[in-house]
């Protein structure tokens, strides 16, 4: 009872009450009238969140699930496509493309930056016969943000479709699929939602849609064009997890209220906030400029032990963040700020980074780190309008 | 607040409170200990479920995905499997399988009958080169139980391989893996488990196990020896639906202190109960002999209109049943009697039947229905020892 847990990881989040109060509610069927009213509300509050006219298709799976029927259904065995490798999830995407007979052309970025539209663009023209883009909004494992808007603007105008894994960038930060001229865009439940894991959400442009009719899906149980249909009836194709499409509405009711663009303010004040305020303490944020706004990874300096960072954390101060993945493995740390995450938490969250990195062998020389960070906040929150790169 | 909803669907069933409590706790990250200590747990209690000593593996899936699962790690496009199909759910094992570029050959059973072994066995004499048999043990649209036990002795002094989708019958009534030799064993959580849809669960033979090593997965998402070496450490191999995890615990611990074979009793019990009671009311259960232990299927005269029935008792009743799928639409009305649901509930669910169908035209003559039911429950609690089909 000393600390209360916090999890600042990037997915999941921690949970609001309203949604899992919702989520606790009856059990319902899900063929039946009550559960069609879910649906048809969900579909209206999701297509703003995706900036799309077209439907936005749960899933029951994970976010690869998603990313696996975006593949399946969009490119055939043999067809060639771009991939942006920039971490372990655009590896991922290599990883789904080859399984599935495709031919990817990988497009190589140090894990920390940003892939350039400029090499998108080149790449494209090395290989005038790919069939697609694909590449993530946020990169998870390092905490970068790829110029979804750029790389769309090259491929809007080409054959290519745009595939974009905004697993951990939906609702946090813009990435409006119609305006942009995202093809497929894709996220999971855990992240921006504020929802548990296990349900995925999947929109496609029309141009994409028409792609389908050309493709037969090579995994039965991911097939777009069925699910859409069933969707025309606010249904879904198989048995869908029924409590979290509930809870789903609820936290779709709370950004509605609040509102989308309040939201990204809030988003990326927050990473002004633990940019600031990691670096008052004299660390470093692993990204150095084309950042996400759902989590920071903060790099440590040679001979201090990431893992026991985290660990120390856990278990004096209650906070719960993720460490690096792969090479990365106890060099950096990730911190989420995404979800039902406040300042007040992320106040909370500098303090056991600190904490406990003194604890681990650091140095910390700066007393009022915390103050620093939350004067970040509350300038980002008032010059947002002209600050943040999408202004 | 004259009627207090009733699911007596065949999944989703209604909740146990402990389970939805379970859920709404404070989330959790699926790569930390505290979730691995759930996942050791879970894998202790499910064992004795699923009658093995192998790994249970959850996947972020509907049945339908661990249906595929099953298909894509077990057997290579160009293989012949077997399949029976008396159901919409044998239909779409033969969907699956011709979707993954399998050769199905189907045994065509009559809606509403059992397979013979015997039948099984005259296919695989014909097709020596068949990889595999594809069955349910209860084939939901129908509530038709086949004779699993029995195929499994064709099929275990073969190199066919058994698999089973338990999808409405794990939980429900016996199917003990090894002691029977089934090779793969896999259901959804929204049945037997008490849970809300979302979660799949899956288990292969020791003999299954090695088949996988001879099989590329022919879809990225489902990786079941990837799968398994994550259980290993208490993990799953992509983000997993934590809270459904956490609820699943819950309902292995009631699981636990009630004794799987009490359930059992209870479960056949509530089946001669709804099959009394029909009867009683001069109705007939749909299914004469082979008859499953979670759901009944009820047989409406001709110009009685399943659909009006079942809307007359939603709306009057509270009561939410289930109709016939594809040729059976109208025409049977699907009680569910599975999950967290007892005798009382079943009791209420007679009288909205009885009710709704002399609404829709239907005569109702015996005037002691509820009764005669009830003491068909007793008695069939007092007589399971001797009396129920695996004695």
């Amino acid at each position: 009872m000393l600390n209360k847990p916090r999890m600042l990881t990037p997915g999941p989040t921690p949970i609001p009450a309203a949604v899992r109060l919702a989520m606790a509610q009856d059990m319902i069927h899900h063929r039946k009238p009550a559960f069609k009213a879910v649906m048809a509300e969900t579909q209206r509050l999701l297509r703003p969140l995706f900036g799309t006219a077209q439907p936005v298709l749960p899933l029951s799976c994970s976010g690869t699930g998603a990313m696996t029927a975006a593949v399946t259904n969009l490119f055939s065995a043999g067809e060639k496509v771009v991939v942006v490798e920039g971490g372990k999830f655009g590896q991922r995407w290599t990883e789904i493309a080859r399984s599935h007979g495709l031919v990817p052309v990988v497009i190589e970025v140090p894990w920390g930056s940003a892939v350039t539209a400029q090499a998108v663009k080149q790449t494209l023209e090395q290989h005038g016969d790919a069939a697609g883009v694909l590449v993530q909004c946020s990169e998870t494992s390092t905490g970068v943000m790829h110029p979804v808007r750029e790389i769309a603007a090259v491929t809007r105008s080409a054959e290519t479709l745009l595939v974009v894994d905004g697993i951990s960038s939906v609702g946090l930060s813009p990435c409006p699929m119609d305006e942009w001229g995202v093809d497929c865009l894709l996220t999971g439940s855990q992240k921006g939602l504020m929802l548990p894991p296990g349900l995925a959400l999947i929109a496609l442009s029309e141009r994409a849609w028409a792609r389908t009719a050309t493709v037969t899906p090579s995994c039965f149980y991911f097939n777009l064009r069925a699910e859409r249909k069933n969707a025309e009836a606010d249904q879904t194709l198989f048995t869908t997890p029924v409590s979290l499409i509930i809870g789903l509405r609820e936290s779709l009711r709370m950004y509605e209220e609040t509102g989308l663009e309040e939201v990204f303010r809030k988003q990326w004040a927050l990473t002004q906030m633990v940019r600031t305020g990691v670096s008052a303490m004299g660390l470093a944020p692993f990204v150095a400029a084309d950042y996400g706004w759902g989590l920071t990874s903060i790099a440590l300096p040679g001979g201090i032990d990431g893992t026991a960072v985290l660990a120390h954390a856990a278990q004096h101060y209650g906070v719960i963040m993720a460490g690096g993945q792969d090479h990365l493995k106890g060099r950096i740390i990730r911190m989420g700020h995404m979800g039902w995450v406040d300042w007040g938490d992320i106040a909370a969250g500098l303090h056991a980074l600190a904490e406990s990195y003194r604890a681990c062998g650091g140095y910390i020389g700066c007393r009022d780190y915390i103050e620093q960070a939350l004067q970040a906040y509350n300038e980002a929150l008032l010059s947002y309008a002209e600050n943040n790169p999408f202004a």
